[in-house]
Formats: C-alpha cells, sequence, structure tokens
C-alpha cells in the first residue's frame, strides 16, 4: 500500500477506537474534524520513509508510529488555535476543532488525541514490544516537556527566548522524533539518524515563516500572524530571497546526514523532491 | 518505602525529568504546581495496593505506574479548572494553574503531563516489557476516549447525558484504571479486579458530590459547583443521608468485591479503613 493510504487507513483505525461506541457523540464529531481531512501529513510520511530506508519489518509497528506522530501534530494544532494561544477560527481552510465545537471539546480533543497516540504505538508494539520503552521515549521527548512541542509552546510565556530553543522544540522536536521512531520502529538505532530529523525540522520551520510571511492559499490559516504577535521569524530577519536560499541549504544538508542504509540513495532523493513543495511557487525561480 | 513516600518520589522524579535541563522556567514552575503539594493521591495508593495484594514483583513498575495515574489526574485536575470548564481560581486550597501562570501555561502543563504519564510508564517498563502494550492500553482507557476522563468531561458539552456513563467516565475509570493497572504491573489478571474498581470509583463520586453538597475546608475548592452549574448530583438527587447510605454500601460492595489473592485480607480492610476518610464528619455519626 502506498505511504498515503496507509498513514490515512491506520488514522482511520485509531479514531474508530477512540471516536468509536460509547464516546460521545458531539466529542467524536470533534475528535474526527481534527484529524480528517489531514494537512500534508508530512511527519508520519517521513516516518515511514526512514522506516522503509531500513527495511520496514514490522509494517504494523512503523505504521502505527505514524499515525501516533500525526495524532500528536493535529493535538497540537487543535491546541495551538484555541483563544488563549493563536485565537485561529481557520485551519486548513475549515473551523478550527473550538471554533467548531466549542473550547471545551477542542481542549478534551487535543488531550484524548495525545491518549490515543500513546494507546496507538503500545497495542501495534505487542508483537515486538521490547522496542516499546525506547520508542515512546522518543515520542514523549518529541511532544512534551522539558524540550518536546509543549515546552517550545511555553517559551511563547516566557520573558526571555532564545529563538534557536524555542523553534527547536516547538516544530524541530516531532521531526527528529518522526526520523528517529521511524528508525527504531524498523529495528534500527536512531541515534545517527538525528542530524537528517534536525535539518528537516529547520528547514520546515523555515517554509512556515515564509508560509506565513507571504500567504498561501493552500495554509488554509490566517496569514501574517507571526509579525502580528511579533513572534521571530527566519523570513522577517533574512528577507524572502535570504529565507529560500537558507530552506535550500537545510534541505541539502537533510539529504547528506541521511546515515548508510540499504533505502539512503531513494530516501535522499525523496527528501529532495519533498522539499521543493516547501518553497512557495512565486519565490522559487527568483530564488533558485 | 511506605506507600506515600514512595509516591512522592516517584512523582518527583518523574517532574525532575519534565521541568528539568531545557524546561522553559514559568513553564517547569507551573508543572510543578500542578503536582506539588498533592492531594490524597488516592489512585496511585489504590494502585500500589492492588499491586502489593498480588505480591508487587516489579515495585519499580508498580511505582511508575502509580505515578503515572497521579500524574494524569492532575493534569485533567489542570484542564478541569480552566475558564472553558470550572472556571475555579482555586485548587487544594492554593491558586489553580491558571490562576498562577496564566491559561497557555496551564493548557500546555495538563498535556505534559499526559505525556509525561506514558512516558514515566514505558521507561519504567524496560525489564517487563511484554506487560507495557496491557498496562499502557489499560491507562489509556481511563484518561481518553471513548470512555475515560477526556470523555467523561466531554459528555458536559452534550445536549443529553446518562448520569451513570457521565460519572462512570469523568470519575470511575481512573479507579478501575488504577486497580486494574495494579494487577497488571504485578504480572497478575486484571479481569477480576475490574469490579472492585467499579465500585470504589462510584463511592468516590457519591463521596465527592456530598463534599461539593455541603462544602468542607479540606476540598480547598469552590463548594455548591454542581448546584450552581446544574450538574447531576448523588446528593441533591438522595439527599445527604440517603447519599452517606449509599456510600457504605458501596465500600461494602468494594471490599466484598477484592479477588482471592494473597493479600486480600489486607486489601479489604485498607479499603473500609480508608473510605471512612470518605464521609464527611459531621454527617458519620447521622448516618451511621
Amino acid at each position: 500500500m502506498e505511504a498515503d493510504a496507509r498513514i490515512e487507513a491506520e488514522l482511520r483505525a485509531a479514531l474508530g477506537r477512540a471516536a468509536g461506541t460509547g464516546c460521545p457523540p458531539r466529542f467524536a464529531a470533534a475528535l474526527e474534524h481534527a484529524v480528517f481531512p489531514g494537512g500534508a501529513r508530512v511527519r508520519p510520511k517521513l516516518c515511514l520513509a526512514v522506516a522503509g530506508a531500513c527495511g520496514d519489518p514490522d509494517p504494523a509497528l512503523s505504521g502505527a508510529v505514524a499515525a501516533a506522530l500525526e495524532l500528536l501534530h493535529c493535538a497540537s494544532l487543535v491546541h495551538d488555535d484555541l483563544p488563549a494561544f493563536d485565537n485561529a477560527d481557520e485551519r486548513r481552510g475549515h473551523p478550527s476543532v473550538h471554533a467548531a465545537y466549542g473550547e471545551p471539546l477542542a481542549i478534551l480533543a487535543g488531550d484524548a488525541l495525545i491518549v490515543l497516540a500513546f494507546e496507538t504505538v503500545a497495542r501495534a508494539g505487542a508483537a515486538a514490544p521490547e522496542r516499546l520503552p525506547g520508542l515512546l521515549s522518543l515520542i514523549a521527548r518529541a511532544v512534551g516537556a522539558p524540550v518536546g512541542i509543549a515546552a517550545g509552546q511555553a517559551w511563547e510565556s516566557e520573558p526571555e527566548v532564545d529563538v534557536a530553543t524555542y523553534h527547536r522544540a516547538k516544530t524541530g522536536a516531532l521531526f527528529v522524533g518522526a526520523v528517529m521512531a521511524g528508525a527504531v520502529s524498523a529495528g534500527a538505532d536512531p541515534a545517527p539518524w538525528r542530524l537528517m530529523g534536525e535539518k528537516i525540522g529547520e528547514a520546515y520551520q523555515v517554509a512556515d515563516d515564509l508560509l506565513d510571511a507571504m500567504g498561501c492559499a493552500d495554509a488554509g490559516k490566517p496569514i501574517g500572524q507571526d509579525a502580528a504577535l511579533n513572534r521571530p521569524s527566519c523570513a522577517r530577519a533574512l528577507g524572502l530571497d535570504g529565507a529560500v536560499a537558507r530552506l535550500r541549504t537545510l534541505v541539502a544538508e537533510a539529504a547528506t546526514a541521511v546515515p548508510d542504509c540499504a533505502g539512503a540513495p531513494m530516501l535522499r532523493e525523496l527528501v529532495t523532491a519533498q522539499a521543493k513543495r516547501l518553497v512557495p511557487k512565486n519565490l522559487a525561480a527568483a530564488a533558485a
């Protein structure tokens, strides 16, 4: 099965458990709304690409890990959109979860998606439980405290912030987690994969800054938020062309950082090809 | 080590990881505030009592499971206190997390505590990883969707609610989880333990209704919330004496439901003794 179809099937199965029999009907709808239709599913695709490059001997486990990463990403978006944070009424061109279902169900949907992510990995790990402690710790590190997504968001409430630290936690950590968890789910040592995850995470942050600065119909969310909220932005610091050049450098470094393994050449090509999608079209020619 | 000291030490160790090096300082303080000083630590004590009755061959695992249950309970309280839910500025006689640190850090603290709970169990399970899928699934079921704490809270956003279903999810599920996870962490079959957990959960809900209806200095939170928010309450339905009688019946049934095991007699005594603390003192004589 193609990666896209595998990811949607895994997410569908996980949602079927959480939003199934016994779930309050509006809550089930809010959970569904948080996960479908999805965005680009970048993190689970990256996870499966790494698992595949490592031979992917246990697709049930790598598929569950990929779904868990996306569930955690969705949870962070639902909470990030809340009035206490970005106060965004739209996400991916649709009403955000709190806009559609109210703040209580949005908070609870985020909570339940975090729980579902860990449950999804745990149940898929029954065939190779010895991988679970490492896998779950990696995933927890990517999304919790002290250096995961929650900590990254929390830097916005501090009087002083180191921008690199902030971005590494808020955006980078889950990319590092996706790459390293993909390796572990295939039975590989995750350590050599960290650098690649860091480079991709950094590239993605630059791309996100560019999208926010320029606006993009695909983003389906309010634009100019970084400037409006006075958040640090690579596009504001380097200018648009400077940011595009930085993005290209990071992608090249990510491709170079792919560790030697059976699928390394294909993975390097995939990283480079996917990265082209990150550069807004009207800038691609100018900065090429 | 006594159960109380074990629980505090496990919680301290978990918080040390989450609020340690790299954590934004105000976020670290908010996490600490959410967990210390604690309440009665009822759920982790129950978990350790069950594990002990089953022989507790792996105290590192049962201790981690106990801490995880309390972290999840604390997370649910932090989110429950938010303006979108109970809008409670106090908890256990102190400012609630959002009152002390603002809504963004309160939302994120809840998220990070959920993550920390699963990470705590996963890392302690390295010595007996084959127990992790069952353990983590049990814990997830107690706190997520469709029938855990998040789902229980979500019933408050539905136009129609079955009161028993609501209480079973919002309060009962984590007691059932504590009892069954205590058994699994000691290598025992959890199924025979479910009934005891259900009875204790139901008793605790009645006690909570009584506390809310009567007010109690120990609760350290606003009273009369059930009536003010028109929430279902056993104390309102049965009257105070009726609710005390119901509580006593449930405790007796919980003691009877303790499955046969080496520590069953001691556990039955413990349940009965602990339950006395649940009856508000000024009602204990009247309804005896």
